[in-house]
């Protein structure tokens, strides 16, 4: 009775097509990407204002409906997906997808403006939006900012949170904060737009955004490098940062994915002769006044001790060949059969002893299992594997051993001072292992201010902290 | 009597040198250091570590006592000065002083480091910590955190919340929030050191900081424009900056105050032979790899049709001399007599038409006054003064009309979509304007936060928010 009183509320406030209650219609939102959590919504609603967003807050507050806000339902944690009781209705932000203002500097958007989209306006004005991940066809800004995304360029630009010049949001009473003005100094006590950063939608709706353009990148080179070691890589990513500002990719490769790659991905090669344990794919960009990047590689990489062998790409398609090996990884992973995955961060030194003597501690406690990471090392962010034992079921990640390998790997995480969430954020997927491990400062703060911001419960429940 | 036996709760605590009752050590920490604000303190706490501060938190929710935190009480707003009911002591963070780990690219240093000590220990490293003011000598990095200060590197290097790239802070409970291992990427909820960063210690108090440093500037150039508007020096700084990344500084200044720079400050000379109505102090610096700063400054200004007149300091002692001449506008402004001082941002296009336009309608709605603005253009930030009548009294800022004309200033800064704290904060001084003019949504939220990260009201009570 409730949701129905809910729903009259809207139909008298909100034009017809804000809200949808065609079962077949709702049907594809109710299931993340990866088809691990399915819930339920009576409506579907998409507003197309800032407006109709605050009306339905109100009388979701008014009647005591939950609100899941969903962008582009990429969430890799189940942040978007409604809970399975009822309780809660989807708010969809795709229709707010206007790009209202663009600039070479700054571009003010809509939530629902696709990443894609923003990249292509960017380049129209002849700039660069300066974060790129592969849902980018379909992940929108609201969604991206709300889970403080990463990515392959953060090492130079930041993640989401240093792109955010300014923000509008809704919060609890239908009230509407608005920085969108991108005042460079403000200091009119704590930053709004900082603690909706990575709030996941559990504090407001965001609805609009200014986001920070940088200049074209002119010219970018690639280069893969082989190496004997992880320490050889940290070495080699410090002399690289202290020679210059222009590196914006630097990921490591164990050979085991590599050889997983080349053994499941059509069309891949090796891209060096010999064998190597560990491999390292490097990206250089230069505008106008810089030293050409292919130059600045080939100048920096040769006389590096830490290099075992070296082979920068010729051709844009070299560049995109080297690219395909490092983005077929998760692929040929999924290929290769049942794993246990993890996104995690450390202190960037920790980084090359936790992908040997960790990985080996936990292939040790798990007979059979193989652990083994990759990822963002100057991010200090790793995608950490541990492959099932040989003959496990499809489904072992969810099994009692499976989470017990996850708990010990957030336990070896959490001692050597990590994170267990290093860009894909809490949602409902990791939201026990927070409690479990979270220190008693955070947990606490974030439940007080979680009550303070939504005192009736209404925003995205049952994601990231209760 | 609850004071005393928080005082005896302490004293059981603590080591004895933690907490001073002698009148006389007390009293220079009860005003700040303009001497508008006085207030009480029956003792000075002054912890030595982050447990302690723990104590004294845990001690003063029990008992109902305010903390006032206080660093080199710098403050322009009455921030550090307790308030005068006898309720609350001064917590000085002073004798946490140490710098824990300095490296190349960041330092982890306790709040009680002072800014001008930091700034040496970064450059024993070859490296430079990238913000600076004028209360270097005193403001310590725990304050400057707080109040997210900024200074004259802004517009390079962005506000202090772009140097903290962690933090150790004692929240309510005396539980310690620790994200001093520098995590690149963490998203595990809200980010606890963006909440505190500007929270004024409203919040908890802030320990320990993992700070930012950069390389060493080798090189740095100084210019000295004159022109025609301050349109036209807007124009020229989107110039520079679409031509470069190695401006720093890019500060406005106009001829009336300059003029009273040569007229109250002994052994200060015009910078150029014709008069201009606006002036302009730029400066760039340059890494090893990058252009020279003097002739990057001589090639950039040479044909920018913006410019009316430029001098180029050919020496180091030249450029002090130019910098000398912004540096000084504040005292030559007290020496000229009586004036209401507004630390306020605008969006940077509307920066122009406020010196002009908005100054103009003040001095036609106040006759007698004079209006004007000078500051950090490139941030939007403008230290708007407005002198008072001839023969007005000593504290007419503080009168009457002096109260209605920052009233007026800061509606017309509210109507253009700018900020009445810039940089300083809000402290005592501006509670009643932020009350008085911020959004519902911003008064809402911030209440909110304030009673859910300190529901026993001891943190700072009466600066920024109830």
């Amino acid at each position: 009775m409730t949701l129905a009183t809910f729903l009259d509320t809207l139909t008298a406030r909100l034009p017809d097509r804000a809200i949808v209650t065609d079962a077949g219609q709702i049907e594809p939102w109710l299931t993340d990407w990866r088809g691990r959590w399915t819930g339920t919504s009576a409506a579907l609603l998409q507003p197309s204002t800032t407006q109709e967003v605050a009306a339905i807050v109100q009388a979701a507050e008014l009647h005591g409906i939950g609100l899941v806000p969903q962008g582009g339902n990429s969430s890799m944690v189940g942040g978007a997906t409604p809970p399975s009781d009822g309780s809660s209705v989807i708010l969809s932000l795709r229709r707010m997808n206007r790009i209202r203002n663009l600039a070479p500097d700054h571009a003010v958007v809509e939530a629902g403006v696709i990443l894609h989209d923003l990249q292509q306006a960017a380049v129209d004005v002849g700039a660069r939006f300066p974060l790129d991940l592969g849902a980018r066809g379909s992940a929108t800004v609201g969604g991206l900012a709300s889970t403080n995304a990463g990515g392959t360029q953060v090492l130079r630009f930041g993640t989401m949170r240093a792109q955010v010049l300014g923000m509008e949001a809704v919060l609890s009473g239908g009230q509407v904060h608005d920085s969108l003005a991108g005042l460079k100094k403000d200091n009119r006590g704590v930053s709004l737009d900082h603690l909706l950063v990575g709030a996941e939608g559990t504090l407001g709706i965001v609805t609009a955004l200014r986001l920070r353009l940088v200049p074209g990148a002119v010219q970018r080179a690639v280069a893969w490098i082989g190496l004997a070691d992880p320490h050889q890589a940290l070495a080699l990513l410090r002399r690289l940062e202290g020679a210059t500002g222009q590196i914006e990719g630097f990921e490591l490769i164990p050979s085991v994915l590599l050889g997983r790659v080349l053994h499941h991905i059509p069309q891949t090669r090796a891209p060096l002769a010999g064998e190597w344990p560990w491999h390292v794919l490097i990206e250089a960009t230069a505008g106008p006044a810089d030293e050409p990047p292919q130059q600045l590689l080939e100048r920096l990489l040769a006389d590096a001790p830490q290099v075992g062998d070296a082979a920068i790409a010729q051709s844009e398609a070299q560049a995109e060949a080297l690219w395909r090996l490092r983005h077929s990884i998760s692929e040929a992973e999924r290929a290769e059969g049942p794993a246990a995955q993890h996104d995690i961060s450390l202190p960037i030194d920790r980084v090359p002893g936790f992908l040997t003597e960790e990985a080996r501690l936990i292939e040790q406690r798990f007979p059979g299992t193989e652990a083994s990471g990759y990822g963002h090392l100057g991010d200090g962010n790793v995608h950490f594997h541990v492959r099932a034992p040989a003959g496990a079921g499809r489904d072992w990640a969810d099994s009692r051993e499976g989470k017990a390998v996850s708990a010990l790997v957030h336990d070896l995480v959490t001692a050597a001072g990590g994170s267990i969430s290093a860009e894909h954020g809490i949602g409902q997927m990791k939201k026990d292992e927070l409690a479990r491990l979270a220190p008693p400062a955070r947990i606490q703060a974030l439940r007080a201010i979680k009550r303070a911001m939504d005192p009736q419960g209404i925003f995205n429940p049952g994601k990231l902290i209760d």
